[in-house]
């Protein structure tokens, strides 16, 4: 049953799936037919051959520069910084956003051992030192921070707005309040008392 | 980004996996080495190519026959029937049972268009008609049906039990009644109802 067991200890490997969980993932796949579960398999060797960093925004890609980067439509006076590759998407799918991304690779946390320089804050910087960002040659005039609504996400966003003011950039942070849809009643106090800090005139 | 999108909609296809949680596996995925991510890819492989159901029983293994019936210590006069090669795990974790394992693939279903030539019970009766089941010749002295106490299970259970009475052969049903460690108080009735026909003298 090696090969089994092997599975079930990879499948547990992923985050948010027990070993219950991967157990069941297996034998769900066992009772397909191998072409199926190949086709995980190639998928999965597929995006370990093919996928990289974007070497100017960091976000996960198949060519580089990226989708995003390489675009002349987008704006390239504004630049989205995000904790996460996967954050892009969800930017993306509002439909409002038409700048350029730039993936930190995660958030400063000092209780992990994750400083500037664990992050792709070196690379952010050197673009915005640059005259311009894009081919046409237009400078970065703003810099949205869309870290996390985390207290390390904020501390993040602090430490970009430090290092980015100097230079005489305009850096913003996505607004924090109720989630629309939400409920007041339901909502945590920390984001009514954003809420109601941020609240606009009518 | 195709690499990354098929891998996503591979992912979303197992069970209990959405399209969001895909996409939070696929990019767990992409910060980990490509090494890791091949390393699950090659587990994928080799269940493929090397997991096979027992000629014999049914279950899921490497090699053919299973271990379960190719071990001589194993009472092979015993046979337990369950529904899915996943279950023999759940009841070997008892570490009660030493006889051997018949794996239907499934229960019967008219819903689904399950009778009984879709599930594995053909090769049941054979080998409870043959004069012996193990090596050393013995005859099958009793068949527990291990199928899942559902609607759907107990049918099967009472349809198996029609069949193989005539041979002579004992049919018994794992007990039902109360959970270890659950309580009464949120017990549902039908489970209760269970218990109490099925009560023992103390």
């Amino acid at each position: 049953m090696a090969a089994i067991e092997d599975l079930t200890t990879e499948f547990a490997r992923l985050p948010g799936i027990g070993r219950k969980t991967a157990l069941r993932l297996t034998y769900f796949l066992l009772k397909r037919s191998p072409e199926e579960i190949r086709r995980l398999a190639r998928a999965l060797e597929s995006v370990a051959e093919r996928v990289r960093a974007c070497s100017r925004c960091g976000n996960l890609t198949e060519q580089d520069p990226c989708a995003f980067c390489a675009n002349p439509r987008r704006d390239a006076a504004l630049i989205c910084v995000v904790e996460e590759a996967a954050d892009i998407a969800a930017i993306e799918r509002t439909g409002q956003y038409q700048g350029l991304y730039h993936v930190l690779g995660g958030r400063l946390s000092p209780l992990e051992g994750i400083g500037p320089d664990e992050l792709n804050i070196p690379a952010l910087l050197a673009r915005l030192q640059q005259d311009g960002d894009a081919a046409d040659g237009a400078a970065v005039r703003e810099v949205i921070v869309a870290t996390n609504p985390s207290v390390e996400g904020e501390a993040t966003a602090l430490y970009l707005q430090k290092l980015i003011a100097p230079l005489g950039i305009r850096v913003t942070r996505l607004a924090r309040g109720l989630p629309v849809g939400g409920e007041l009643e339901y909502a945590d106090g920390v984001t009514i008392a954003e809420a109601l800090a941020g609240r606009r005139d009518l």
